[in-house]
């Protein structure tokens, strides 16, 4: 029993604590009840721009407005924002009187958002708040203005985590802010909103859902780091009894990805995909993610000429999720014996025969991952989105760089197990 | 597929929020650091007289002086506490410079710090804030001081609630405190607090938490209430797919609670008892409980001569936790065919056969609980406990009195219903 090991030389402690979640079919209507119950009189509303076009955004604004609430509309959302664009955005909202914000639309709306809210509610450069080393990493004195978040992806989960993605444009990097202010005050999470999503777009977050609960629940144990003080306590625990609860994750994402990508109006996928999305977004916030995710930021930083359908943005993209999911097949089958107990169960959990020996389970779960892929019409190989065996050292390299990721992985991680592991992707 | 029913006319949205818990052995050494980072400087340890004189009780005050903090400690802490002691208790502490509370103990030690807590934030008549229609069920006007939890008995979960059960000395009545700032700031959870538990308190807080968990997920469903506006929404939601993530601990209760109670020190057993009493509080702080528990009050209520094992107090008294297990086992074999998707994952989660009718598997879930409770020592009907076929009126008029939790069985509930089940307890 991992979890029960217990000595002066490892830790044996973790911490959860989960926002306020509200959940349902129409949950969205709500919004003007939940922004007066936590005080909101004149907010922001950032929605993207298609987005603020549509008859959700109508109801969002209409429902804030029936409590009295003043609401000004904000749409300069980038996809994947950068710091240059939020400072432009912020120059534009900075006079005016807010007391709270609301976000409508998908992670990268919810984190401009934040960012927003942050810079709003105590100005600063914004290069302060940007984590470390790339910005001061600094942590705001106090509470921001409320906010709450509705996602209309089922994806990320960015409306449970206190961290925003950012690009910083003249460094050419992907970092971020994180703090513990930056968690909105409320999610409502409401399946109804995701039925816009179009086809690569769902099959992407449903990955990116699938790859989230299965990496978290077989992330090394929270007892497998070295004793720490409480303060020095990492953010990710690994894996814990109650980041285990959230398994059945894994059972709903297997069954409706399928079917929410092919039939957006499947009200039953769309349910289970979205609760599953906000569920293993808290998973992962609190255990973590490793090699798969580690992997994936090479992939979607040197990509140089696929463009999936659905992600028309005029330059070329590997979509988070699908990012995520080609290494998790070949990482799964290679993890699989060293944690044998939780592949063991993942496999269950994905309908799949569990006996055998780990190798035959780590096997059954890539052929899974590839068939999957398949019936959502994404690429199974690096090979397919124009990768290369002269890309093998960059990619390497690119995953060797998230030491924050592969320390959670259930087997130490070497640059030759990367090295195998984006071959076996390129053959 | 209950939980997407959709209509006008019922509730389709539910909330959660979950607190701050810091769970694993040995966490209790990590208060001072949690105190620090909540800005304590000064605090109040609320401790039992017996407690107070352990190893424990000074490891937690060295933990809290070894951050420079003030330390005062009140050990006038009375099991199931009535509106005298309190108000007593706070005339001893209203003149202390206090910026914080601390308390170690069952939930009679923790609803009493928080009531300390509530009236040295906001002094005021103790009955403005206790419920209607008992008080005037006054909210406090904003958060009171932190407050640290550390449960030290594995039951009901009440360094998660943001509840104090009360006795109203004067009118013989049992009722509470419940309000939005009554939730400890911080629960820390630590198993290897519980092995000072007696058997038969093992027993009785084990049984508590199987019986929590199994009523909170065989409530009705959220979709079975009328459509409310979002303010009228009440606290307990019924069952929904995330208190049903909460699943596993019907299993660990059935796994673990004989071995706790056959060997304090098991500390596999005290790990997944702890831990799952933290869970399944949550799950019935979340969707609420229905028949065992309304069945449970007059049991309690009404007991004339049962003074059982480690409960030598020199008052007859039916611990909660046997009070609602007895008619646990009878509620639930008659429920089974009501609910019959939710029963059969019951069953399975036992261990039972899941297979057969559904009346077929509400026997098997009787035959356990009677097995169980033998094992344990606790008697299996009311006879056992003092009670005759005089006491059936008292009985069933005492659990119909408990609509706000019949409301939530998974069978609408008649006297008649009632009347069958206490007397089949007393056969
Ligand atoms: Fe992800
Ligand atoms: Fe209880």
């Amino acid at each position: 029993m991992a979890y029960l090991a217990y000595s002066e030389l490892t830790d044996s402690v973790f911490v959860i604590n989960l926002p306020y979640i509200k959940f349902g079919l129409g949950a969205s209507k709500d919004v003007g009840y939940e922004a007066r119950r936590l005080g909101m009189t004149s907010v922001l509303l950032v929605v993207g721009r298609r987005l603020a076009e549509t008859k959700l955004a109508e109801q969002v604004r209409g429902s804030l407005e029936s409590q009295g609430i003043k609401v000004e509309v904000f749409t300069d959302v980038h996809v994947e924002p950068d710091d240059e664009a939020i400072v432009q955005g912020f120059s534009k909202v900075r006079d005016l009187r807010l007391d709270g914000f609301v976000a409508l639309g998908g992670g990268s709306t919810i984190d401009t958002a934040k960012l927003l809210n942050l810079l709003y509610s105590y100005p600063a450069d914004l290069m302060d708040y940007v984590n470390r080393p790339v910005g001061k990493g600094m942590s705001p004195p106090g509470p921001l203005k409320p906010m709450i978040a509705i996602p209309t992806t089922a994806g990320t989960g960015a409306e449970n985590t206190n961290v925003a993605v950012l690009d910083i444009k003249r460094l050419h990097v992907k970092t971020g802010v994180s703090n513990q202010y930056l968690r909105p005050s409320v999610a409502i999470v409401d399946p109804l909103t995701t039925v816009s999503m179009p086809p690569m777009v769902t099959a992407s977050t449903g990955l990116d859902v699938l790859n989230h609960a299965i990496e978290s629940i077989t992330a090394h144990p929270y007892t497998a780091r070295p004793a720490v003080s409480p303060a020095e306590r990492p953010v990710y625990a690994g894996s814990t009894p109650i980041g285990d609860l959230f398994l059945p994750v894994i059972t709903w994402a297997a069954k409706y990805i399928r079917r929410a990508y092919a039939d957006p109006y499947d009200i039953e996928a769309r349910y289970y995909m979205q609760l599953g999305a906000n569920l293993a977004g808290l998973g992962f916030g609190h255990a973590g993610v490793h090699v798969p995710h580690a992997m994936a930021y090479p992939i979607a930083g040197m990509v140089r000429d696929w463009h999936p359908p659905d992600y028309d943005f005029g330059y070329p993209i590997v979509p988070h999720g699908i990012s995520t999911a080609i290494p998790a097949a070949y990482a799964f089958r290679f993890l699989a014996p060293y944690n044998e107990d939780k592949f063991r169960a993942v496999a269950r959990a994905l309908g799949l025969d569990d006996s055998g020996t780990p190798r035959e389970v780590g096997e059954r779960i890539f052929d899974f991952y590839l068939k999957l892929l398949e019936d959502l019409h994404v690429p199974t190989n690096l090979k397919e989105i124009g990768f290369s065996r002269s890309d093998l050292d960059g990619l390497v390299e690119g995953a060797w760089a998230q030491q924050r990721l592969l320390v959670l992985s259930p087997k130490a991680i070497s640059k030759d197990d990367l090295r195998r592991l984006y071959s076996e992707m390129l053959e």
